[in-house]
């Protein structure tokens, strides 16, 4: 299996037996893949983050528990490995709520299936975020026209899916029908998603692309060079009002101004319906060091202060459109109508 | 003469003899000062960037001019010198400024006298460029009351003048009249001049401040945590369009959205009335490399496409007033009115 094929790159893939992944803390540097089946290869990979993005932190980690149970096919030894591999991370929803799933398999099953019945179910995952991914894509692209620029920010391709992503998974999708130009990409500062990860994915899968700092948004849209904005999101309120990478509230109030469309692409499990709006959507705030680091260089005075939020809200007003699985949804938003 | 003393920095400091100046490529990793004789150095040190900011460039220009007289006093090679120290950079207005002043008291002072008269323009170019800080300094903190948290934007302090800055020296007085709670600098990618350089002034003058990357400045003020921003300008019209570090026109976005006051800061010697609005104004687009490296180290793919603008331009609309030397103006600005 070739992960970096130019069709299809792959940030994860499950043979039956193995799990492989990109070790993404190593790109743009150099292209390694880790084949394991070692369980704990795979939490150390969630905590590094080379395996990150929160639908492959899902996948990887019911993988797994498929892997810790092919161990020794100890119940208890299980329970207690699955507890390690749920805390791989804090906060990532998918993590917590993919264990759960495997769990809940093994505990419904016949205990003579016990290897087929959470292999199956973690398969289903995989599948499920695949099939996710392509919906979104099928939805999207109807939102692009020929000759069109379009603005992202962060990453949301196959690294962070089983599948070819989210917003970039459009992006990918439009290009392979002939409606993409150019794709500007924001580094986002200050791990750089946007340069390292995304810049990467577009140059491997052969779609014209542009680097620009993210305080070069403004100028960008001056320019007049860009038809519209898509990125993902990290939780959306029921009201529409959407948590993400920092800086995506920057450009929805700059393409607000310049009248460009503005898109968020998300799977429904990213929409947090206990949320009535994004003013009770807690933000993160990150390491100081990050910010004091470009990198492994030192980038200012030692110890100076920082803020350092991981996220901003974009109010729904700002949204043209939100792109789900299950369709394209068009202000004023109210998603608590809708199952998912 | 202590050039770092913490009550008053200084980038260049002239004693009659040698020109003293803040080797700026060092900060913040290490605090060092050249001190030299020599017009070549301080031509070398223009190119290198070791001495930056227009109004640092035209000072250091004019003492380079002084220096170069004095090495043989001939006049047929003091002038192949000027055009050598006029070429050290290709578009600082006060380089030439300030060669063609020295030029011209040469050419119309007594032979005899050429030394002192020319030392003696020199310092007076000096003298006016820490005069011009202190008056803007002067009308900006009219702007400022107790408690004031204010976000600014690159570097606009004594390293960039011969004297306490244009929007970082109203800073730095509001500071001492405690008028300041806390100042925010955004980072200012790719070269990190917020980072390095402003943050490492404001470390030194004690004065309490913290760093954020480019794209956090939408969270900031979401947050309420910004009263005012200011910062400075590197060209503007007749109308008020300014042109300034490419971040520039975001934060005048954001801050308009927040109806937070939005401050530029500059002396009369900036503004270009053959101009008439900021569409006439020209960017510069910058090396690639700045982009695809954080610093020294590599940040994207190599050889990517990059979008790179030094400068963006905001709208005089969103420009709450501007302050110069001789006062503080208010849309609908027509600069073309007031000589300068």
């Amino acid at each position: 299996m070739n992960l970096f094929d130019e069709k299809r790159i792959r940030g994860l893939y499950w043979d039956g037996e193995s799990l492989h992944f990109i070790e993404q803390t190593k790109l743009p540097h150099s292209e390694e893949v880790i084949v394991t089946r070692d369980w704990r290869v795979i939490v150390d990979a969630i905590k590094r983050l080379a395996i990150r993005g929160a639908p492959a932190i899902g996948v990887a980690a019911a993988f797994a528990c498929v892997l810790a149970w092919r161990e020794d096919e100890n119940q208890k030894a299980w329970n207690d490995k699955l507890e390690l591999i749920e805390s791989a991370r804090p906060t990532a929803v998918n993590l917590s709520y993919a264990v759960r799933r495997i769990r809940e398999t093994m505990q419904a099953g016949d205990e003579e299936d016990c290897d087929a019945n959470i292999t199956s179910e973690a398969e289903k995952i995989a599948i499920e975020d695949d099939a996710m991914c392509e919906s979104i894509a099928k939805h999207g692209i109807q939102l692009f026209k020929p000759g069109t620029r379009v603005l992202t920010h962060c990453n949301t391709g196959a690294l962070v899916t089983y599948g070819i992503g989210t917003a970039l998974g459009i992006i990918q999708h439009a290009w392979q029908t002939k409606n993409i130009e150019q794709v500007y990409a924001c580094e986002a500062r200050p791990l750089g998603q946007g340069s390292r990860l995304t810049m990467w994915e577009l140059g491997k899968l052969g779609i014209p692309a542009t680097l620009l700092t993210d305080s070069a948004s403004g100028r960008l849209m001056q320019d007049g060079k860009i038809d519209c904005v898509i990125l993902g999101a990290d939780r959306i309120a029921a009201n529409g009002d959407t948590a993400n990478k920092v800086g995506t509230f920057i450009l929805a109030t700059l393409a607000s101004r310049f009248e460009i469309p503005f898109y968020v692409a998300a799977p429904s499990t990213t929409f947090d319906l206990n949320i009535s709006s994004g003013q009770n959507i807690e933000i993160e705030y990150r390491d100081a060091d990050e910010v004091r680091n470009c990198y492994t260089h030192q980038a200012s005075p030692k110890d100076v202060n920082v803020y350092n939020p991981a996220f901003d809200i974009t109010p729904a007003e700002l949204i043209t459109a939100i792109i789900r699985e299950d369709g394209v949804f068009y202000p004023p938003y109210d998603f608590t109508e809708r199952s998912t």
